[in-house]
């Protein structure tokens, strides 16, 4: 009973790789953000598969035994699709929300899943004996606002996602609101040339369409 | 040899489910801060139960060669039972402080251990063919002490508390104290209604007595 | 198949233990700092053995769909040897990193691996029917520039470093560049007495030659 | 043509004290925090009385010309008044909160103004020479929402506060809120004893009623 | 004799206004960020406008008597002009970064200089018996790598800028280069409705074109 | 009446410049720190000069009407003398602070007081009409424990330190004791090349003995 998390990052519902069986299904929780703090969780893990959507899926409580929910100025963020936003850059929300959140899936394999990251633009093989559940680019962490920030631990597949977008996440506030906002950064690995290891590294700046060619490349495998 | 670890909120070392074996008992760390900066054990591993309690269980070393053990301000944080403070909100320190750390015991199965949180008030059954080890409360993440924060994967045992309290773990200091703070936050998944997922959240306050109403519950499954 | 990764904190690269076989071996990644926050790889885990070391081994991209590569003041942080730096303490570039970076092995065991920490200065033993594969310094967590921190699962074997240093990692710019600081701090595990377990800590200052004096040990255990 | 602000911390509009002139009267603003971080306006200085009160005074610009105003979970914090909150400790809005916000004047005076502080139970005299224009309690700091924090400059008059109170400000929030919460902190210079400066502290827990017999008082002064 | 100063957003040197003389020129300081915290100069004082211009004009010392200059990853932020960046956005550097800093004079007058703001789109007029310096837009606070932050004492002229930009300022790394980045926030007071002080914010997402019509107007005074 | 202090950066009090006149006299505060956020006091004014030396010259108070002194892990932070430390590099504490701690004097002129810099290694003259004060070095701002972070306004004449020190100030617990760490650092402006302004800037590590040759120097000047 190894438990591992595939998200599709559009509406449709991932399956679950060929020798694994489904668990549950749900929605693509990142991290959340209480008392300007951020906690992530690990996209390969159950926990970042929410049954539940909600702008504000959590509360808190303090000493003097209150909780609020939803009445401070706290933060979700999920991972989105594809889907444009709304050319007046003006938060969305109610029902126009469920476009722009990914759907996930918690599956049950027999044995370890882990990533394997090239840091080319090739992607890598599979240790030998393992087998390949699916393919992506090497996400590492995020920052958002306030610049708080979480990450991936590069052996869990939540490292390797199947769509590279330059935002792959969306902000979402106990209001009711999402929007994406200039300040959320993305890091992945990036491509390197092993005959540079121990030289300089050039500065680039790179724009749409040339994205692909400098990030690193990764593979989820299963024994 | 699958390891977890199992928290008592009380004074009382707790047993080890039917089905798995104990491996050792200690005491209930859930997080250090050292130069203002926090950094959590998942309350599901083994690095969250310390044989040995300290208010100060850990040391700094820097570049010139030289260690410091409890000469400035660093914390610690470890689950808390629910005996009460005395009246005058004055820490405690010495024997006084061991009826308020909370107990723990590290166990071994023979198969995986996952939490799963229904995001209602009721308790979720575990995946078939999984059986069930205990219940609780969804617990997400903590910040206190300067707003630092750490968390609980929700896919560990560590996120599924046996018991709910607002504040669930108590800040003690290097110079052999410990105490509550009013900026002691506790961040928990909250119980959503699903027929109003993509709905604005409804702000709400509620105190001792209703709390268990909007936490969700969660329950910790092994293969 | 259960996956760990073992440092050697020295230029040679580690073999597996006995009765584990290699994946592939890298360079020990610590951890990444992109705009200014944080984000550790547990050194128990495949995540911190990249296959290829850059001072600057990850980019970042942002919402109007640019990636930055080694162009903005972002850090890497690596393991690193005992070679002692130039006397003229400025930093160090191209061919002269080499030396400077531990290597590691990415290893395969059939059983899960574990890290028993003894909280005194002598090696704890391995579980009943656990055998031990390395053993070492109860590593807890480290603070750099910005004291951006991070840390290591205490379950997990890379908080158990085989060799003890002060300051067991080295800083890298994406200029090209690694030095050491005295804003690094590592924090450690302490020696305790279990008599004096809820007894006010006393202040230490140790320097060279003593610290492995108060340094908790730890052993690495595989079923 | 020296300028300095007082404020009543009730909704009374303050006068300005005898032989300086009013300028204009407004709302007691202590800080405001964007992007998770706080700035504070000197309590003393013109830039912490607004002619208008708003629950979010401010909007925010970022790099592609777009600005966005109470759309994201930005906070202002403002002196308030003695008017306890509803028993059911939920945020307040609308015309609810005018009873809570604290009224300010912008006096013009003949020469500069200053305060000073006795760090003792009693009110320190002006210097000679100097005339007083009113008395009050030593205000050094703030924490807030994710502990954000700023403070005053203990040479200005906003440093002299005439009421003391554990918390003497509120935070409010973008979506037209505002309340009081457990983690926000005031910091204060404390009275200290002369004979004792090179001595130990002794730590001290004081309750409602014995507050003032530690908080360092003050006078505002002018040439 | 009273100092302040003023910043012209363009590579022309400003005049000091009518009635005050000239001390000396410069270029225009916002802020430096070391170690990974932002320090701010008010532009209101002699403070923000350097004579000499370097985008790294300072270094840190640390406790073993070593002094580093623009070895490490600092940062410096200066006013900036409204000259476009190459379309590439790529970092600039040497000569090309001369059209992008603003300058400043340090002036000296007879009396104080202060500035008020209207928060709406209407400039405030001067208190009686002051005479007008400049008018402006309303410039609070500003946040950038790292959400480090910074802002203006509201009661400064430095809180008056003569020109409105969406992001007034560009980062500077000790390796030479400038650049604008999506994380840099500037925070403005806003117009407000008076009738509405009360009243729930209404969020609004304006873009370029729209901009003035919802940022605050000041004016500078000196009596 | 303008009023503004010198530090002495000794134990000896220092004498108000001719043509001034003394107020009180005191001990040199750099900044507090409490619940981890630092809060400074600029060098030049009466703030920077407490009458009552403490190690914890503060106190806070949260909602609940309790306020706490010296309980919690809180610092002060102080200009310090050149004495040097006990070579065990322990913390000192009681009589034995008296040595390491400056004094200062609060002056008052007949007219303003500024600090000139030159961005280079000679002292700046002051504008015609402005009589000297003192002369010193550049220090621009400063980071301790968590990184936290304050500064001088460059126009204050808190910004000409007389004594260039490395780590001039000396950080102080709510336990009594004061130490020098490795994490404290000092920023100051550094001495520029006029012809290299638009140049990339040239590291540079300096050791004792070529501090000076770095360093901005600066004069404080009043009218």
């Amino acid at each position: 009973g190894f438990i591992f998390t595939r998200h599709s990052q559009t509406t449709r519902i991932p399956s679950c790789p060929h020798g694994t069986s489904q668990i549950y299904v749900g929605y693509s929780l990142l991290f959340v953000q209480g008392n300007e703090r951020a906690h992530g969780q690990d996209l390969g893990t159950a926990g970042s598969c929410l049954q539940r959507f909600s702008t504000m899926p959590f509360l808190f409580c303090s000493t003097n035994d209150v909780c609020s929910f939803a009445s401070r100025n706290d933060y979700s963020y999920w991972l989105s699709t594809a889907v444009v936003m709304p050319p007046d850059m003006a938060p969305i929300s109610g029902r126009a929300l469920e476009p722009h959140i990914s759907r996930c899936v918690v599956c049950e394999g027999a044995a370890m899943v882990i990533a394997v990251h090239s840091q080319t633009t090739g992607v890598p093989a599979c240790p030998d004996g393992w087998m390949s559940l699916w393919k992506g680019f090497s996400f590492v962490m995020y920052t958002s606002a306030g610049s708080e920030a979480s990450g991936q631990a590069l052996a869990s597949p939540g490292s390797c996602l199947e769509e590279f977008r330059a935002v792959p996440f969306i902000e979402c506030h106990g209001r009711g609101t999402c929007n994406y906002y200039t300040n959320s950064y993305s890091f992945w690995l990036a491509s390197l040339n092993p005959r540079r290891m121990f030289r300089r590294p050039v500065p680039q700046t790179l724009k749409a369409g040339e994205l692909e060619n400098i990030i690193s490349r990764c593979q989820v495998c299963m024994k």
